[in-house]
């Protein structure tokens, strides 16, 4: 069950307004990087989790419970580089059409908001969210989910002149940094996940072909000799392999399709 | 460029068609675990590799270029889950008919052959890839791709019991056990690459949340110890703290819109 | 059964063509507000009226009609603003690039005419409509798309100058007053539809919440007597009340999973 | 910003686990009509609302929290409608198989989870929130998710025999009475909110046709003499009329292309 | 500007209603297949077409308004199908149980009608329908459209024993085939369409590789003298060849970005 | 199985990058007429092709492998476009930012690399790909996505002047000419395709109206005498005629629905 302050979590201020700005900042809303899917991400995994795991329930819960509240900041900040120049009434339609070169849908269909896209006006889905079932999976897609937040905010720093944004993103970044080391601890804490899913018995699958990469060059090359070639493999497992051609199986054949799907092409 | 030989990278053979299996089977060629999206997200990751960088960009495509093969795999697999029963004429259309139980769209639309979609029939799309840029943040991107798509891969095989498909399956299981463990060791062989992005200079985050945990219960509680909130970071460049409140800003508040965006509800 | 003639419900002429207008208009044609998704709403609506509802089924389909009328005046419209200046041979590739600016695909895709997409090129998506079965529901969504749809028009109308186009969306913004008219008229004319959908027994709903409003504020605060925490309910059923705390169940947990689903981490 | 405590809302129970259930409690999840629009879209249009609103902004951001926990509850009861049964291990595959039935990717992709998709396993799109800017409009639209969200947790209601499932259905029914209610009631403290938007002077619209029936039928007929084709509009401002024919302006025809789209046909 | 009369254009009778044989006909409407794509097709297409090529512009609008009746068959169809068995009280709850084994919204969101979306309940999307500006290339899109959606109707023709249904896909298969015959009769009818765009100077294409069939196997092959390796081009402009092998240009390789993408993985 | 070199087909080289041009050409990597498209339809229709058909599987499979090839070469165009220019560091910033004017997602979200994406930053679909299992209706299909793949890339040759992105757009225009050429010379082979499906007795369709033009005018016309309204139809199969009017059936009206669906609205 959740609650809410009208407080932020970390104040928000723009000191010269830049629409521009603003449809940049989307991608950190509605955008596959962005906060929207981190919040439903965690949420959704939380909510996998039995009796058995629950500080990673916990852990999980509490992450997407702040993420809605960057949801929040970046909201602010959208109607803030939007709306916020004083201005005449002469100048406010010319503010809403300079609103217009880039997501024009800010100004046509939100009346200057925040909307729940990405920075090119494409809607935030569902199918960005990773809620795989297995912890260790799930973790993963945290960290990299992380990783890609912590770039976006980088790339929006370095776009901003603007102190306030600046600072935003500063706080932001800085969160990102928490949350990639937070999953990568809670990775160290599981005994053995890979490879994931730790639970499926290795001695099922293929032993050929586990520990070996196949390179797929059509003129067959020496082993390149890199950390992914030779050596043990990270999960302790296995010995890396080089086989400098792929393996090759049957043809591929399709069996007859039944007259009824009319796939023969005479008539 | 690219080179195609008929045969299959490893051999598929399915003894008892169902084409209930052939609808879930989608989920490996068109879903968000699937082999489409991993083809493609290595190409582009690889396009995007600087010539300082070329062990990764050959490690990437060729990877790339192994999962296409994968995606023929289980193309092939699921014509014959489909089409693969020997029999009469009268009995075409009863075969048919099953077909539609799960995804119609498989006889409807394609005549009884694999198509780019889930195993609901939603569309296969390029929302599901992840090819930032950063090379850091691609690998994590890509272990838990490979660590989603192995646990898919077990959950196919404990489903079906028949040989063939079991087979394929566990050479497939066996892949991924590979490729889980070669982007590990990519990453492993980066230069301090946590936080991504690495380039970032670390003093121009905010320093006072980095590597705290906030929490975000209502009611405050005790530090639970864990991993997460206490001791160093994997980084290895701080110290996890608690802090049971969130810390807060100012309050959340939208500027007026401009008069033109007509957001005023009023006559 | 549809019939056509060549000629508009209202003329649509421009003055000087825009080409960054031609893509704002896009919204009202493929957008969430737009033409498409009014016309084909109100006729999936109408399909699903039985023969006891007659005046109501005919009201849904008219306008429907009348609808697609909308989207062609609206294409017109954008042709008008993309070709429609008289130019030499040498400014063609000039207009063409201009066209690229907003929406590259008017130009890429459709060689100069109108798309069914929004204004940031976003596909029409038949996830847009409402038709719930529920007569009363599809009005009050029938109310909101006017409403939302003559707000679109109005902020189009501020944004040119073009004395044509502000001639057409003076029309359009006419049509959809009386459309909003309309769908209130026939919610007036429904009996006892609040609240949707009417013919459910409220005896069997929670009698304890179904009038309260609870706050979910994490400081519990006092009353602020509004008209939603005090006083009749509009559906005259019930008096509305304040709960200064979300009253709370059992904890929320996830039984354990099968153990073929491979949601344990460990190996 | 956020807070969380990790009991439900309400209680959840479930007497008699039903995979079929849980695939069909996505769409109050996932869907259009789901929990996870209503609790987004109320927070996106507060997000918009100025101070000069702010009991509107309270209104809106206490429901949306509540909507968060509503997807909590419902989450928790897909669970365990899939987890539920206590099983021997031997049964495990069976009720996992019987998972895929109707949406196999709760299986093959959450593990036995919920997931952020409806009942068709299509994923949740911010396509579905509306949040204009415009306060009179969003309310109307949120009447109508409510209505369309009752209506389906009605459906659901009578779809399940489980009495834990009916307790739950009956208390999210009763809270979708009251936000319908509360909705009403906040539109109908504006003052003169319709037609939506209020402030654009109805002046500037077309004055002959702002409340005219036209009939679309190709074969004209009389005034059915209904609620909106004769006496007042409900906005108190126009008379209804009926007009046989729509009017009709000039003809559809687009201005011949530029030679640089290579529209034309002939070689 | 578009009419309407009640008539269907062709009776629609169903003898024994199949809520299955409902949820197969989605795609029939919404699918991509659908009438839904050809309705709406034909009408962007003929909004592009200037003064000049009045005939096709009448063409595509005539066809584009059969179209929609065809939409409002299905619809009509699909009613009959989930609605339409005499029950008793009773059985109502069974009749609506079985309509959620396919596509349970045509139950949950629908209340049993129908709904635009595919067989598998995914959204009709404007991303389907091709209006590329150019009259040959849209002309070959009709034709393949009407080729597509007469092989799904022949596909529900054999799925189907009811004679009312059988007979309305005689009547649509029927006009399948006319479509796809006007379609070509105008394809024939421009002056020298291939390869389409025909006013783009084929002097300007590169004239080593535009009549050759390069091989891409990995392992060269002969020439399989086959139509299309050998004679003359169907366009009557050149001959095919074979390249045993693709030609090579120079190496993939990205320049390296500019610092503040933070593309650099090292710290 | 496939295999890769990392020499591509043609060379590409820029001599003016240019950001704007780097954001049109996604539209040929991920747009619905790019190379993604047609790649992957290839690929799919080939794996649905039987033994009986092995020229045809060869055929598609072949021009599938060097499409690929094409994805390639437009992302090296993309990066090359946009990182292109030596600058100092000082310069960065503003390549960064002018690179976020059209396309933001090319630097926010890919560090200035191509993406999966159309020139709008809407992603790439499998919605776009057909594959009907039909050989006749698949061969149409990639006739018309040459047709329109061509008419693209010409629009791009028209827009640029840069002499390197022209000689490569040059290349791909010559190789649509190519396809476009081959799938109608494996059309020619097909004996008696049209209509499609050609197996299909069309003894089965309605004869009263398969050859026939209705035209749906409000207002009955003449027989214009086109090429579709008179003469034999291209098939061979029939006599074109022209009916003045639609034909028309019964009445549309739906059934009542189950009283569960709660689709009365009164109370």
């Amino acid at each position: 069950m959740y609650y809410h302050e009208p407080e932020l979590q970390y104040e928000v201020t723009v000191e010269e307004p830049d629409p521009h700005f603003a449809s940049l900042l989307q991608q950190a809303i509605g955008g596959v990087e962005g906060e929207m899917r981190v919040a439903l991400q965690y949420m959704f995994q939380s909510w996998s989790i039995p009796a058995t795991h629950e500080p990673y329930r916990n852990l999980l819960m509490e992450t997407a419970t702040e993420e809605l509240g960057h949801i929040e900041m970046l909201a602010s900040a959208v109607t803030k580089n939007l709306r916020g120049s004083p201005k005449s009434p002469d100048e406010d339609i010319e503010a809403a059409r300079s609103a217009t070169e880039q997501n024009p849908r800010q100004f046509l269909s939100a009346g200057e908001s925040a909307m729940p896209v990405d920075s090119n006006g494409v809607p935030f889905t569902g199918g960005y969210i990773v809620a795989s079932g297995n912890l260790a999976g799930d973790l993963y897609a945290n960290v990299m989910a992380e990783a890609t937040g912590r770039t976006l905010a980088t790339r929006l720093w370095e776009y901003t002149d603007d102190p306030g944004m600046k600072d935003m993103l500063s706080y932001l970044i800085a969160r990102d940094t928490m949350h990639q080391n937070q999953w990568l601890a809670a990775l160290e804490s599981l005994d053995d996940p890979v490879p994931v899913p730790g639970s499926f018995p290795q001695s099922e699958e293929n032993q050929e072909v586990n520990y070996s990469f196949m390179s797929t060059r059509r003129n067959p090359r020496e082993d390149p000799e890199q950390p992914w070639t030779t050596g043990s493999s990270p999960d302790g497992k296995g010995e890396f392999s080089f086989l400098a051609e792929q393996p090759g199986g049957n043809e591929v054949v399709a069996p007859d399709p039944d007259s009824v799907t009319h796939d023969e092409p005479e008539g």
